[in-house]
């Protein structure tokens, strides 16, 4: 997606080998403008399955407005997302899944109501960010339990050297990033031919 | 907004005397529909405002769909979400503001880097409840560090009882609630007339 290549070059700072930032129009601010075409692309990418898509998931907090974005162009399917804590209004029954953390180095979990998730669901995963692959295979986690089936992962930003995409791949799993970025170094950022 | 009071009555679920639970279609599974309306609908409750509105602010999580709609509906302004959490790549300076959960009993802070909130800006702040209204007051006092300027506080629900919209408008803020609930009891909801 050049659009989007072209804003992660000229907005997005690379820090050290791992570290893309992209909070000026991703995950702080973010350009809104941009989750329409977002949204668009990841239609087209997913167009196969658009009209059998049951629900789009993802996980707090960065992934939600993506989300709501895929769900406008796919004819409003309901989106879910994952909650990072257990709300005290969260008395039903839940799904969990344990996560790893590689940024902040903790176990974290995440919880989907198990109303909001179905056995024969048919789900598309969307995230903002696929680094190491924690955050999405919890999801995957989440539907498998559900009995639910995944149509296909969509990511925005693919870090491919943090391993997480060759993990879901590994799996089967369909996976669709709109850009990857192979190498982040000297302040650069290296995308995928 | 009728048609989310409609949606309050069918699907939202009273528990006790203090808690409203929407996560059916507004802050776990999200009707994104629905969000189209509530963007809408915040249009036209601000529309002496939109076009000067420089940024739409809320803080994660369930605020940040509906900021980007109200974006959306207002020709695109940033929207920037205040962070729960310190992440690993938010080095540079911000705004932090201290901040009570009632539901949860517990301090935290939401904080925002200091360059996407500059002296001057206009800014209409959402969210999608109001409660204490403990999270409303703590973005008021980010854009009041900031030395920006409120054009209007928009929440999707508000719960009158809790006393956070008396606090916002004895401070002389505009806000505009799309369903004012004035109590909660025995399994009902009664709404503001």
């Amino acid at each position: 997606m050049d659009i989007l290549k072209e804003r992660i070059k000229s907005d997005g700072v690379a820090v050290g080998t791992e570290i893309l930032k992209v909070d000026s129009f991703l995950n702080h601010r973010i350009d809104v403008r941009l989750f329409e075409e977002i949204g668009a692309e990841f239609r087209r990418r997913f167009s196969d399955v658009a009209d059998k898509t049951d629900k789009i998931l993802t996980v707090e907090a960065s992934g939600i407005a993506v989300a709501a974005f895929v769900s406008r162009y796919f004819g409003y399917p309901p989106a879910v997302f994952a909650k990072k804590e257990m709300p005290n209004t969260m008395d039903e029954d839940y799904y969990f899944s344990e996560i790893m953390s590689f940024t902040k180095m903790k176990m974290s979990s995440i919880r989907i109501a198990k109303k909001y998730l179905r056995a024969g669901e048919r789900v598309l995963i969307i995230d903002d960010f696929l680094a190491h692959g924690q955050a999405a295979l919890g999801l995957v986690n989440l539907v498998a339990q559900a009995g639910a089936e995944i149509l296909g992962v969509g990511i925005v930003i693919e870090k491919s050297f943090q391993g997480g995409g060759r993990k879901l791949r590994a799996k089967g799993l369909r996976v669709e990033s709109l850009a990857i970025v192979e190498k982040v170094e000297d302040g650069n950022i290296l995308f995928a031919p």
